[in-house]
Formats: C-alpha cells, sequence, structure tokens
C-alpha cells in the first residue's frame, strides 16, 4: 500500500466519528511500519482521545521509526488532552503524513513544525480534498463561531417539491430518503420552518439503525406553533429549539413546560435574523445544521448568506403545474444577480441524483 | 483494433450525416482485411447511397475475404437504391457485423438471413446502444409515422427557468448554448408555444459555423402569431409552420403572404391536438422534433405522450421565488402519478449539467 491508500484508509476512520465529535473534527490515524499496519485509531467522542493517541495506543509493534498517518495536523497545544505532538515525538515516529493543515489558529502550522523541529520528516496535502472535507464543520466553527449549514432538498425533474395539491410523499427514492436520514445523524442540528411544520407535522428524527437524533429548530417567528404538533409532543425526548421573536413570557410557557426550549431572536423584515440565530446556535456549541426547508426559509438562508452547501435530490419524474419549488421567497430579479454554486459531486443514488455544490457568495459583499 | 473499436469508428462516421439524411437513418459503414482499414462510408444524404455502398466504392484493396463493420442491419430491398445485401454478397466480403437490426419491417432480420444464405458470417449487436441510438428518429417514424419528440429546457438547481421578472437571459451557459444550437442543426424541426414568441421574439434558427436550420413548429392556437414577429419576417428564407386551430381563410393570408405554411389542427380543450400535429408533421416527412418549450406547451406534450426524451441542462445557480419553471399547465395531483423518466446519460456541459432522459409511459394506457 502507498501514502494515499494509508491515507483513504485513515479518512474512512475518521469518518466513524460522524455525529459524534462536533463541535471538534473528525480525524482518523494509522501507524504503518516495514508496510504493516500496526495500529489505527480515530476520535471517537468529543472530550475522549484524539486518533492519534487511539492510533499509538492501539499499536501492536514498536512505534520506533514507524510513519503515522493523520487526515488532521496533530495538535500543539494543551486544551481537553495534552498534545499529540508530544506522544508522537515520545513514540519514536520518524515520518508524519498529514492530510491537511489544521485551520485552528492555535495549532494551524505550528504542530507540524514543532515534529519538524525535533527531526520528524513531515509531508503535508495527502488526499487533501477529502481531508478537507472532514473538517468543514469544523473549519466554519472554529474561523466565525458559527454552524456549517447545508441546505438539502429533494425535487422532480421539473423543478417541483410538491404537486400542486401540496402532496409530497415521496419526491424521491427510498436511498435517498435513507441518507437524508444518514445526514440527519451526522450533523448537530436540523433547521426547518413553521410552514413545513404546519404542512406536514414532522418528526425530524433520525430513524435509521445506532443513528442519533440531531437537535430540532424550528423557525417560528410570530410561535404558531401548535402544542399538538409531534414536534411539542417530543420535545421531553429530543432536544427541541424554538427560535421565535415572540417575547411574550406568558405564551412560551405551555411550550416549556412540554420541554421546548427558546431562541429568542430579533425580526428582520417579516422573518427572524437568521445571522443573528447562527451566533446564538454557535454559543451553544452547535457546529452544523442541516436545513430542510421550505421554500421561504431555504430563500431567506441564501439571502442571508448562512449557507455553505446545498444537496440536491434529482428524482426522475415530471409533476408539471405546481407553485412549490425548493427556493421561493423574493427572489432575484436579474439572471447575472442569481446566488451561484460551485458544483462539487454528482451522484446516482438509487434512482435519484444527488448534486452536491458550494454555495459562492461574491466576496466583497460577505456580511 | 478490434470489433468494437472498428465499430466505434462506424458510429463516428455515422453521425456525420446526422440532421442531413433524415428521414432515413444515420448509418456508417467501415471495411477491414488483415486487420487494415480499406475502406470506410457513411450515410450522407437523404436520397443518396447508403454507407455500406460508400465503404465500398471507397475500397483501396481487394474486398475478397473481407470483414464490413456496419452500424444498421445492410437492406435486401430496392428502396431508392438497390439492395445493399446484393453488393456485400457480389464484393466477395465474409464477414458482417452488424451494430443492430433493422426496425424497418422490410429489412428487419431479412438483410442478414440473406447474408447468411450467401455463407456470409453475420454477428449482430456489436456496440448495440450506441447503434440504436443512431436510429431512434428513424425507428419512431417507421414504426409510429410520427416524429420523435426531444424536450429541452435549462433550468437552475431551484427549478427556475426565468427570474420574477421573466427575466431568462441566460440560464445556461455558452458551452450549453452552443450544444442547443448543436442539437437544432441535428432536429428536422423545432417546436415552440406561442408564449414563447410572445415573450422572447426568437429566431429559432441555428447558429453554429455550417448549421442548418431546422424547420420551425410555432403551436399558435388561436393565431395570435404578430406579423412583426422575427419568426414571420423570416419566414421566406427559413421553413415556417403555423400549427393552429383557426380556420378563418381570411386571417391567414397575411401570414402566407410571408412565407408562413400552415398545419391546421382540430382543438383539444384549450389547446390544440398535439397527437394529431405529430401525423401530420410526419406526412410531411419529419422525423424529429426539437420542443424548446414554454411550460404550459411542455406539459401539454408530456400529457399528450408525444415527448420520447427529455434533455435538461442544469445550472449550477438559485433565482429563488419566481413562477417559472419547465413544466406547468395542470400537472398531477398525486406524487405516484408523476410523468416518470428513466435517465439514460448525465454529463458536464461547460459549468452547467445535462441529464439526457427517456419518458416512461405507462404501456396499458399508451396512446
Amino acid at each position: 500500500m502507498n501514502d494515499l491508500e494509508y491515507m483513504k484508509l485513515a479518512v474512512e476512520l475518521a469518518r466513524k466519528g460522524a455525529g459524534k465529535v462536533s463541535p471538534n473534527p473528525m480525524v482518523g490515524a494509522v501507524i504503518v511500519k516495514n508496510d504493516k499496519i500496526i495500529g489505527k485509531g480515530y476520535h471517537k467522542k468529543f472530550g475522549s482521545s484524539h486518533a492519534e493517541i487511539n492510533a499509538l495506543k492501539d499499536c501492536v509493534a514498536s512505534t520506533k521509526d514507524a510513519t503515522i498517518y493523520v487526515t488532521l495536523e496533530p495538535c500543539c497545544h494543551y486544551g481537553k488532552t495534552p498534545p499529540c505532538t508530544e506522544a508522537i515525538i515520545k513514540s519514536g515516529i520518524s515520518r508524519v503524513v498529514i492530510g491537511t493543515l489544521d485551520v485552528n489558529p492555535v495549532v494551524a502550522g505550528k504542530g507540524s513544525y514543532q515534529l519538524q523541529q525535533h527531526g520528524i520528516q513531515v509531508d503535508i496535502g495527502v488526499l487533501e480534498h477529502e481531508c478537507k472535507h472532514l473538517i468543514r464543520f469544523f473549519k466554519k466553527f472554529i474561523i466565525d463561531k458559527k454552524p456549517f449549514v447545508l441546505m438539502k432538498y429533494a425535487m422532480t425533474m421539473d423543478g417541483k417539491t410538491a404537486t400542486y395539491t401540496g402532496a409530497s410523499k415521496w419526491i424521491s427514492c427510498e436511498k435517498s430518503r435513507e441518507k437524508v436520514h444518514q445526514l440527519r445523524s451526522e450533523f448537530s442540528a436540523i433547521m426547518v420552518g413553521i410552514t413545513t411544520v404546519l404542512k406536514d407535522d414532522p418528526m425530524l428524527n433520525c430513524r435509521i439503525e445506532n443513528g442519533r437524533n440531531p437537535i430540532r429548530i424550528i423557525c417560528d417567528t410570530t410561535l404558531k406553533l401548535p402544542l399538538t404538533s409531534q414536534i411539542v409532543k417530543t420535545a421531553h425526548s429530543i432536544e427541541t429549539y424554538i427560535a421565535t421573536a415572540q417575547t411574550d413570557d406568558e405564551k412560551l410557557i405551555p411550550y416549556k413546560e412540554l420541554g421546548c426550549k427558546f431562541i429568542t431572536v430579533d425580526k428582520k423584515g417579516d422573518f427572524i435574523n437568521l445571522n443573528q440565530l447562527m451566533t446564538k446556535l454557535g454559543k451553544l456549541q452547535i457546529d452544523s445544521v442541516l436545513l430542510e426547508g421550505g421554500g421561504m426559509l431555504n430563500w431567506s438562508a441564501l439571502n442571508e448568506r448562512i449557507v455553505q452547501e446545498i444537496a440536491v435530490f434529482v428524482s426522475p419524474k415530471v409533476f408539471g403545474g405546481s407553485p412549490h419549488t425548493p427556493v421561493t421567497g423574493q427572489g432575484i430579479s436579474i439572471p447575472d444577480n442569481a446566488i451561484k454554486l460551485q458544483p462539487c459531486s454528482f451522484s446516482s443514488v438509487g434512482s435519484d441524483f444527488l448534486i452536491e455544490s458550494e454555495v459562492i457568495y461574491p466576496c466583497s459583499q460577505e456580511l
């Protein structure tokens, strides 16, 4: 096996921490000596030991002159655990292959510098694209103190999210819906607008084996959420935040009694101030939000520039005449002013297509 | 080179006839002896000699015991030209490799049988998928006596074909628009609805080098087409049909004077009867129609089941709130009743995605 293959294995290990390590990054590590893997590890849970330490502990042979493959630059600071650079230096490892440098200013570049100062060979940038992808939540969170937001929707080949009667069960195929539940288990929180709750009365939980329910966030400017909704009824068992501009404490009481928590946010136009909400979610240590629409909230989120990526499930069918599309709201007037996307991945999911894109906001106007 | 590679060459040759041979099929042929290509040919123009004959004429060496690769089963009947099977038998060729059997009942299977009866080895089905694709217009035309219809549209990642102001220049990238002009040059006719003409005043011509203008068909139930439109003004130089239920001859005269031709069609609901129109286009020897919307005509065409394929250019941008989507009209009410597509190809065109699908109509209800 070569460097790329060992790093690929480290990436796969890292992904096992999805949904469990936030707001820390997912990290994987593989230790190799004489072309044999002698230890593997990954960051399993927020606050627990780092991938490098777990890999070192896992070693079945001496680590003297071994190589460690680690998806993210080893830390060099005392956080919840001692610095990984120290442990690596002590272990006698002679080469460190790093997927991508850390984005945390406390570490960035300093970890690898420290290793090099101790005569260790450091190679950076193996499978960098995948390794950067592993830390996209962490990167957004550590730099902006706000969560990474992925907007997800399913539409037909003619851009519809429901028929003209409002029926939307189902647009996408079973495999796509499974993948959405997988996504839910990887994000800290899921967010929808009140219109979606009133229309579908959803649970917004994660319905896959061993799946973890994300925190539920309902954007509900004037507090219209029914006390009889599934969301409210299950708020004692699944953490639920209502983001609202409603400040009449009296009105909040019955929801609180049923287990709902509140995030009070200023109004911006007819809607809550989504940037303020993101700041408040950041303070709650929420590093990632899966935004599941509807159209109005999707528009506001894009217009307020809180969205980093869009995942579109395109189903091979046509609904025809229906006003229901994935992004509604006011919209842009001139095609040149469209919100621009940078497609980064295209794949088949069952009978559907999945197009994943980054949102490209013009820098000069960045909020 | 092996059988697949020689057939691939034959397919490439065949494609040179695109837009020039209709309503005949595109066909290509390669003659090989001792692993060397000794002749190549394709069907160049409707009424002219067939691919096999052109390849035989092109031969630089004796064809005795050579192999001919031909994308479509050689004909065995006297049409505009003598049967190709006879020429092949005379040439001394000992092996015939066929991409796909003919769908014309006069030929289907009989051509290859005749060759075998003369001791020639016949192998069928090499690169069959591509070879069938070459004759999809011909197949529809020969079986149903109606043109093959490809619906083409461009939309944003949120399913919009224009902003809320109606602006649509441009949705897709330059490369996609170039590809559309390439398509136009390959189809016998292009068809739009009157709403598109009133909105955009398009030329509907083919703007690529050496491109051929398709016949223009305007679906205009009540004859609202302005005499001052670009379409009418250029009707003397580009063949133009107005498909209408307007039967007041007086009203047709000024259009006729400007070069427009008419196809009178019964009404079906508020629209012209599109199946009747297709039958009439078939009688005019039009084997292929590129349908370029708008939304109302697209819906009627799908609802009337005249569409065989859909080509969707998806542009990586978001418009938000806008009522303009690729398929409008009444639409379906229950998701299970959606018009189903079978995606057959996905590709990148410049910065856009192109998704090509077949339309799957339930057999029992087939018109």
